[in-house]
């Protein structure tokens, strides 16, 4: 077994245990947050409070953590010095934690953002597998599972994702394949690879294909509440006779509809709680858990 | 005319100036900087020392860096601290900034990455469009020039860049095509577009019909010298009928081969003001500047 492939049983343990495969994603914008978080700080110390209580606020619920690096980034060696204390504070919490960064480089490169994500104390990366899915291995060897962008919920995806090949199928298809079949060595001992895929939730009619070029990937499925996914989307990603949470072989992912929920009369953390409960029993009861 | 349409005239001035179209690509990585720049310090530091005398070495012969970000992201925050000095030292010396970060995200998390690049006073960045052309908006938005992945020079990037359409082409001229059209609205005075493409080195016998698909596009060509790209190479990727180096539409750019020379018996700083010469030396002479 692959160092990458104890994070495929990792990922696996952690939903059984869980009970869902829910994924929440903290994607802190300094605006959104709740008055009482913002009052007398900075943009920056707001969002490590914020995520610090939204993390506290979901431990119970939900398995896996997806911190958006890009929300931090935006306030340069501050924001990722908030985001690496984040990851730790998710870490201590129990939690998995996918760092969705969307990177991708070639191979000198992609070793450097590896050793990076790898000492920020995340789990698992998002990337872009358009230089090849063969770019991904630096995250591998250094032990990180990876997402890897197959088919995008936002509509201008379609353009390049959607185009069609010679000899049938689309390009997110072809690199559906080629992930799968780069990601065969890194399978652990539940059957699921350390090398899974970005799959959006609105793009259900796509899913029934990928599935089927992706029989062991783990699909991490973002846009599910705020971006318009359905429950009933899900089926078509499903591996098929799964039973238990982890053998389903999706994340399902939510991030504004669980981080900012409708004021409920309740605490904010309160309201977190309740929405990322809410939407576990959504998940579950979609796909039958 | 655009905020970034203003890269593109800013970019050719630049590159006017210097009077070749080339860039000096900063990939620090610690094990390989000179002794005496090492000696008694952290790697971060070093790396910091070592970036700020390559600008000096290499101001008056180049008009273009492109720091690699990972080289700097895998330090977590003190190492970003370190890139945006880096950045700024550039700025003062007079050098166009193309931050290498090949980001990639839909539109609100792409407008968070075009906040943090901005506020490090980098010009442009280099991004994936895989997510279609359009999620670079927020970039352009920002004022940032963009740099999109077209075609690049490793070997595991042909399955998917290479994988022909139906209706003829390969994935990376729809790419291009896409690129083309989305830079239109962003072209400068000088006719150049700020949204430009990365095109390998090595893949000259792509390069042709890349430059159909973009006319006005500027290909920012890595790979050139340690990578294996040769001036000859270029010829295909230059716009017909230039003239003057910015008219080109190229960005030659070398990083190994210039800021690790081989040694020459003078001090390191010396050494690397000879490679930038003799690198500029090569390509103006191959493109007839």
């Amino acid at each position: 077994m692959t160092k990458a492939a104890v994070f495929a049983d990792h990922l696996a343990e952690a939903l059984d245990r869980s009970g869902s495969p829910i994924c929440a994603g903290l994607d802190p914008v300094a605006e959104r947050l709740p008055a009482e978080v913002r009052e007398g700080r900075s943009p920056v110390d707001a969002i490590e409070v914020f995520c610090c209580g939204v993390i506290e606020a979901i431990a119970g619920a939900v398995g896996v953590v997806k911190p958006q690096s890009a929300c931090f980034e935006r306030y340069g060696p501050e924001g990722v010095g908030v985001l690496w204390r984040v990851i730790q504070r998710a870490r201590e919490a129990g939690l998995v934690v996918v760092l969705d960064a969307k990177r991708g480089d070639i191979g000198l490169t992609a070793g450097h953002y590896a050793a990076g994500i790898a000492a920020s104390g995340a789990h698992a990366v998002t990337a872009n597998a358009y230089l090849g899915a063969g770019t991904l291995s630096p995250y591998l060897d250094a032990g990180l599972g990876v997402f890897a962008l197959v088919r995008t919920s936002n509509p201008e995806g379609d353009a390049i994702q959607g185009a069609r090949l010679e000899g049938g199928g689309t390009v997110a298809e072809l690199v559906a394949r080629e992930l799968a079949e780069f990601g065969r060595a890194h399978t652990g001992a539940r059957g699921l690879s350390a090398v899974g895929a970005v799959v959006g939730a609105t793009k259900a009619a796509d899913a029934a294909a990928l599935r089927v070029a992706m029989p062991d990937q783990v699909f991490l499925v973002p846009g599910f509440g705020a971006q318009g996914g359905r429950a009933d989307d899900l089926h078509a990603m499903v591996r098929p006779s799964a039973k238990a949470a982890y053998e389903k072989g999706v994340l399902v992912t939510a991030s504004r509809s669980v981080i900012y929920p409708e004021a409920s009369g309740n605490d904010w953390k309160s309201a977190v709680n309740d929405a990322a409960i809410a939407m576990r029993s959504e998940v579950n009861a979609a796909l039958g858990i």
